[in-house]
């Protein structure tokens, strides 16, 4: 199994047939010590955070597979910390799809003029360009189009696939007395069939979510979730 | 006469009739002694950049009222430095229209993994909200929607509007030899009768303008155009 990529939280195998093997490993995103999901760089390294990280993706995906969800998910092997998935091809360098439900983080450091901490979005859909160096800017349908990242087609059906996904998640997540106030997923073109399919992990490292007024730390969330 | 608002570059009078009085000062916006556009502090005092400034909005909103582009444009008077202005409510607490032909400043800090310094762009709409503490944040569409700044078709609206208006602008600077970079413009509603109007100035202070390879300063560039 040849190292393709390391990346910040998983690193990708090669394993033939358009597939690749991602292991998760015990390092969340981070600043200082404290989890951000919006963060850039690797802040702690947190034992078992992997085998959640996983748990809850394998989960997600699997309900999003009943739901007809485009997804590059084959299987996962919890014990191996590893899932196998159909190989793709980013948009641009990167993008990340944000979907939120309260104003909360980055939008809120934003928009705290028009907003109060906390408040009803009904799933704002916001795009940002993966750049670490330029602090992961946020970009718009217009941008993308010009810089031939997305077309307007292609904007508009990641924006309502991510708004299906994300709603599917905020019910299952309520059914565990669990809100969730923001998630970022990834998307890319199946390198096979060049559809949009929905790629990464879906967990506590990549959404932000509330029991009652208290803020689940990720770790915490698989508990609280599989408990 | 009485002073309703103190602003960096202009003082607005109260005149009645659903107009103000706009008196052009020699401030112009800029970091550390140096004129930036898109800065939100008061960088120099440039003697004579008042008048300048209006000279050339007078010119622009006359030649833009023959193209039947709604604006708050009355009257102006140069010796005076002031500019009679239909009365406009902005929209929210303010917001900025950019419409950029080349990618520099703040466009290429975010996009630089994407394009080089001085790449076209085809009159490429962004907005911002007048946030000074939040460094101006740009906002997408669908966010002026969800927290009721723009409606959707308002957004349309506007941005259309201003590609035409920069497109006007563009060529009369190049029957002078002068190429436009990018440009920001502000709207507002009518205060008589409800409409989207341009507002503001159209002046050194708010665009980005090249002779060839070299940038033009603000006070250069009315020299330039009206020599």
């Amino acid at each position: 199994m040849e190292l393709k990529y390391k990346g910040k939280t998983k690193d990708v195998y090669s394993i033939g047939g358009n597939q690749v093997l991602l292991k998760f490993k015990d390092d969340v995103t981070g600043e200082n010590g404290v989890f951000d999901p919006g963060a850039n760089t690797v802040g702690l390294s947190i034992e078992g955070v992997g085998k959640s990280g996983l748990r809850m993706t394998k989960h997600f995906f699997e309900l999003l597979k009943t739901k007809k969800v485009p997804s590059h998910y084959v299987s996962a092997d919890i014990e191996d910390v590893s899932m196998v998935v159909k190989e793709a091809i980013p948009f641009g360098k990167g993008l990340e799809v944000i979907c939120r439900f309260r104003a909360v983080g980055s939008f809120y450091r934003r928009y705290g003029a028009y907003v109060q901490v906390g408040d009803h979005l009904d799933s704002l859909v916001e795009l940002t360009i993966k750049d670490d160096e330029r602090g992961d800017p946020t970009i718009s349908k217009d941008t993308l189009s010009m810089l031939g990242i997305l077309t307007d087609v292609e904007y508009e059906a990641l924006k309502q696939l991510t708004k299906t996904i994300c709603r599917y998640i905020k019910e299952e997540l309520a059914t565990k007395g669990l809100e969730l106030y923001d998630i970022k997923l990834e998307f890319g073109r199946d390198k096979a069939t060049n559809d949009i399919i929905l790629i990464d992990e879906i967990s506590g490292g990549n959404m932000r979510v509330y029991k009652g007024d208290k803020y689940i730390e990720p770790l915490e969330l698989e508990k609280e979730f599989f408990k």
